[in-house]
């Protein structure tokens, strides 16, 4: 039987494609981060580039409200600057659509696009739409360029045998509606980059189960997890907490010796609202999996 | 009765959307050509940036060979480069397709892409895959930057009363395959802005009839078409060669004393088998319009 997507699974695919193309002989980072890292010849900044997808039925339903679309369609681009510790610059928005779509809903979608970036950051630099057959999924994809200045770049995997893993917020049970309405970690990432400086970030935007793994694997390390202190959404279990999906939180990594008192209460006084918490530390050994998370193609 | 996609054209509906989110207080062009422009801080180079999408049923078909979509996904952004006057530098992949694709169909799709990119430039920067469900069209979604040299940059806007509108190539029947191998005209393009610097330029991607009208309109002019002056491909009525689309060509205007058996003469030099030909010229007046040309929503 022939391989098929659903057998495969995301990450592996994208190793495998990325082979088939030219690719950058001098790259500053590697493949595999939030954005990929581009030098323009400007000293003072590096860029950022980003594209991301939003499907019909998968990331939103044909009844939910246009502007949440386009909200979520711009933050979870904002999303992924932030885990780099950037910010937003230029955004490209492409809609594949059936011809019957209202005008008014196309409208709607680019106008809570508009009020995430006036909130947010960023500029539209370029608009396209296309049509896709009547009874197709409609497809949102969002291109955008951000900027980072060199010492404030965080990757992936930047990790460090001990260093404790962290997350912003709490987590599970986004679909119930975060997921449409969340607040990308842009100021939150900017404070960290300057203040504490993580070896590694990155958002969560598959689940911990998931993305640990991922920073860990990134970081060359394994990783110990405290799910009894991961940060539940109210009735939320740890297992939904940890593989829901979509949370849009930073998860990041610090020395142990930079997460005090001091640090604790700095933080609590920048951001009251928005808890911080401990949940494991990266250790030397394999690669490890966590049971759960998204697998875009698993279902 | 609401308004639907199909009613208002793709023109006139990005003209609305563009207003419902924020844009750049100081533009280095406006809104409209075939790629955003940016100044990133790089004083020798602007940057270039466009997002395209391909749609399955659309674009390309079920049954259509992999290599060859993947080619056409690469070569449709690397002719908006060249109708710029720039060369291409990075990409990012988004597909969105059903979870039934078998991995040699994606993989086949990456290679053609990468062909086309080993022969006219550019790296492959990040990829991105995502789900669609049974059923709904696959959806390819490239963006890329670029880079122009400021005084090489060619917009729309540029043309002026008299300027002499030429074309590259023969147009008509690109159905027949050349929408799925054509030569993005880099090189062409490359040698125009250098040797006879065009006022204004475009590519060809929905037909002379659709892509003439939107030239002269943002030089804010007319046009007068010698109709039987278009080069057609064999086979092709003057209605095909006008309303096709998808030939890739460029569409460009030049003040009449550049055209002349020098410089005519130079052009046949450099590019012996590629036509070049005088098709009409600008004019003062108002909008016009053409019969036919291929509208995204109209069918």
């Amino acid at each position: 039987m022939k391989k098929a997507l659903k057998d495969l699974g995301e990450d592996a695919l994208i190793d495998r494609l990325v082979r088939l193309v030219p690719r950058d002989p001098d790259p500053v980072t590697g493949p595999g981060d939030d954005c990929a890292v581009i030098d323009t010849g400007n000293t003072r900044a590096l860029q950022l580039l980003k594209t991301d997808a939003m499907v019909e039925h998968v990331h939103f339903l044909p009844d939910t409200p246009p502007r949440k679309i386009g909200w979520k369609a711009a933050a979870r681009v904002l999303s992924d600057f932030a885990a780099m510790g950037g910010t937003p610059d230029r955004f490209l928005v492409t809609i594949a659509l059936p011809p019957s779509w209202p005008v008014a809903r196309i409208e709607g979608i680019y106008r809570g696009f508009g009020e995430c970036l006036a909130r947010h950051g960023g500029f539209l630099a370029g608009g396209e739409t296309t049509r896709v057959p009547a009874g197709s999924a409609a497809v949102i994809s969002i291109a955008a360029t951000g900027t980072v200045v060199p010492s404030h770049i965080t990757l992936r995997s930047g990790g460090r045998p001990g260093d404790l893993v962290l997350v912003t917020g709490r987590l599970g049970g986004s679909i119930r509606g975060k997921h449409l309405t969340f607040t990308p970690r842009l100021e939150e990432a900017a404070w960290l980059v300057r203040h504490l400086k993580p070896t590694a970030m990155m958002d969560l935007s598959d689940g911990v189960a998931k993305d640990l793994p991922r920073l860990a694997k990134a970081s060359g390390l394994g990783f110990q997890l405290d799910r009894e202190a991961v940060p539940r959404t109210r009735g939320c279990t740890v297992e939904q907490a940890l593989g829901d999906g979509e949370d849009f939180e930073l998860l990041f990594t610090l020395p142990p010796r930079k997460w005090n008192t001091r640090t604790i209460a700095a933080w609590n006084e920048a951001f009251p609202k928005l808890p911080l918490t401990v949940i494991g530390k990266l250790s030397e050994g394999a690669e490890e999996r966590l049971e759960g998370g998204w697998d875009h193609f698993a279902k």
